[in-house]
């Protein structure tokens, strides 16, 4: 191909300071090195997290950067060593690596990796610990090892899913984080059986991911905590069967959720990022076996806490990170599981735009009617 | 036999006041009601519970009462509607019920049980929700449906496990709360597997039994932390293979374990009541699966907390609650269990006293030698 071992010069909206709208420039994306893969993005979708460093709360955002890790692509190039992508297969860029050789990935408990945590925590590649991306020589950061807000990418090779080309990728670019997420804290986090009564906080694309999960595992109640009174109906939708808005009750939520319930529920999810609603996540649970798993992402700083009687007298609490889902592994799973109509994907996507009108995408993420916004990275304007 | 249907008159250590020694007093017991049995208690140790209740920082102890909770005698009558114990049989009192009919006891996940909670909780029997000790008509509460430190006490018929004949009660008594609970936090909360890095804070009797409990499930490495030294040799009869003492490092506690275990530890053990080692305990686990588990029990109103982020990173928090042991079902098998030598209680008593040594005994509790007194409830003097 022309473009191979060459820079490339593309659009990218980059976020040169904190809270400052995003600016679409023309960047230039540096060949891939040893170990690292040149993704073409074709369509990616905005997250919350996004948003967080993007505000500046985030202590470890770095700026001038790209952000963006929700999305998919084709591999344009490979550098040095890769083996098992090669230009002209579909991608799906993962922020959470799984390399298959270090402690954690051989551990067989967990879906975290700790291969390239140390490049990708402070916006470099691994390889010479620079950047791919700059703008006239100014390097610009990488964003989660992903930063998909750009018409061309590096990733490393630990950081992509190969996945079926046939798959639509305006539609599976979701399975890069918010689906997934949800699935899979209740599939392999929580790990939910039939019959089981569900509370879940939060009802955007994350606790709508988990509805739909506990819904499949067979769950028999499935209980929507939020305080925006828009998000019942469509939730109905995706499995939730019961709707509790905290502001139309005094009760505290928890007491509520234990009266309505004989006592607690099985297993609960916070999918907002609030600590007090975790607190109370957790103690909704029922005594003896009640599950609260943490989804959520809470501001810097902030704590969670509960009386220690909570957990002695038998509920846990955990937390997951893209749902437990091993990325390369397990992304093109999903995707099949997407192409066999076994897991939704179009419902979550509620507004499209372009590249080019990505701040308006921002802007789309705070409003309640918004689930994921997909932007089409290649129409310019 | 002529005490049956009777009162008994009998010596009891009765807790007239928080804090205030107790009184070797002339108690009468009356005769079991339906579903209740009247023991006759041959010894019992001391627990830091009995300690803490008595010290008057327990909001919910109440006086005068006659604590005590972890001891061994036999059955001298029962009420209505008993069939699973008799006069003559060995029995080990639980302030753990297990009713086998209950939510709780059904469900198959926990070992709480909710049967007789309500009684027990605020010192009374369920039957007629009064006492069954009086002192010239003046009615004592019980304490944790047991009651130990006197000569005969009622339980409830669901609190009381029938264990072998020829087991040593004067040992055995221990089967009623500690030792249990160290084991059990182990193989049933924590289901620690074989090869794995333990952490055990605070090496009092549970902290040992947890010590003992990952030996027998083949850990590699068991960590003990404590801020006593005299507590290092001893555990390592235990199972203990390395010692950290907090006071003689700068680092925080979590810190110099992780760094001492390449990134933590796959399991940890609160074995001390405090709620800042509690945060300890959870963050020297290793990210992505090291799961804590709290045994000791905080003063009343403190809190836990930490940040979310170290449970979204694949940490897990629970508790324990005698150490997860069905009371009634499993109590027995642990009783077989020392029989077959296959685990230890004569090295968790370290002294010896009578029923009227009842206050040396407290004071021995806050000894750093001590790890069990046991009383010889039927010497007097
Ligand atoms: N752990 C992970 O791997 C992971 C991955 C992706 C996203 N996340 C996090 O998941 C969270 C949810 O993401 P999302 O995209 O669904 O967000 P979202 O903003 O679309 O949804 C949050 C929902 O919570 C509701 N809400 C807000 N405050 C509430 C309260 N006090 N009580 C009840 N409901 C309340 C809002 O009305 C909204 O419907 C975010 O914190 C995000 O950062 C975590
Ligand atoms: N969950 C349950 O079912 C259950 C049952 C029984 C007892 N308990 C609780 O377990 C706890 C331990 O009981 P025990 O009988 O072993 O007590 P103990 O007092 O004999 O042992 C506690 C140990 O912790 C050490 N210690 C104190 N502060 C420390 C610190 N900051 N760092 C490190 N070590 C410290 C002490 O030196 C001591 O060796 C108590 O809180 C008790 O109430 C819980
Ligand atoms: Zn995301
Ligand atoms: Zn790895
Ligand atoms: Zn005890
Ligand atoms: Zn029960």
């Amino acid at each position: 191909m022309a473009t191979q071992g060459q820079f490339i010069t593309c659009k990218a909206a980059v976020a040169w300071e904190a809270n400052k709208p995003l600016v679409i420039e023309d960047v230039q994306v540096a060949p891939p090195q040893a170990g690292e893969v040149r993704v073409k993005i074709l369509f990616t979708a905005l997250c919350h997290t996004d948003a967080y460093t993007w505000s500046g709360k985030d202590p470890e955002g770095l700026f001038p950067c790209i952000l963006g890790h929700e999305a998919a692509g084709i591999v344009e190039s490979v550098g040095e060593g890769v083996t098992e992508v090669q230009p002209g297969d579909h991608v799906i860029p993962c922020y959470q690596a799984e390399c298959r050789e270090c402690k954690l990935c051989k551990s067989g408990k967990t879906n975290l990796c700790g291969k390239v945590r140390a490049a990708t925590g402070v916006g470099i590649m691994m390889n010479d610990r620079k950047t791919r991306f700059s703008i006239k020589g100014k390097p610009i950061y990488h964003f989660m090892g992903t930063s998909t807000f750009s018409q061309y990418t590096v990733v490393h090779d630990v950081s992509v899913a190969k996945i079926d080309p046939t798959a639509p990728l305006e539609k599976v670019c979701l399975l890069g984080c918010g689906v997934p997420t949800g699935l899979g804290a209740v599939w392999n986090t929580a790990k939910v059986e039939a019959g089981s009564i569900v509370a879940i906080f939060g009802l955007g694309t994350i606790g709508l991911a988990v509805a739909e999960g506990a819904k499949a595992a067979g769950a028999s109640r499935i209980i929507g905590i939020d305080i925006d009174r828009k998000k019942f109906d469509r939730a109905k939708d995706f499995g939730v069967t019961e709707f509790v808005n905290p502001k139309e009750h005094d009760k505290p939520i928890q007491q509520l959720l234990m009266d309505l319930t004989d006592g607690g529920v099985d297993y609960s999810f916070e999918c907002i990022g609030n600590v007090s609603v975790m607190r109370a996540a957790l103690e909704c649970c029922h005594k003896g076996w009640g599950t609260s798993v943490i989804v959520g992402v809470a501001a810097s700083g902030q704590e969670i806490s509960t009386r220690p009687f909570q957990l002695v007298t038998g509920r846990v609490w955990k937390g997951t990170a893209f749902g437990g889902f091993k990325s390369r592994s397990q992304v093109p799973l999903l995707v099949d599981k997407y192409l066999k109509k076994e897991i939704k994907i179009d419902e979550y996507i509620t507004h499209r735009r372009t590249l080019a009108e990505m701040n308006e995408a921002f802007d789309l993420l705070h409003e309640g009617s918004c689930l994921r916004c997909v932007l089409d990275m290649q129409v310019q304007g």
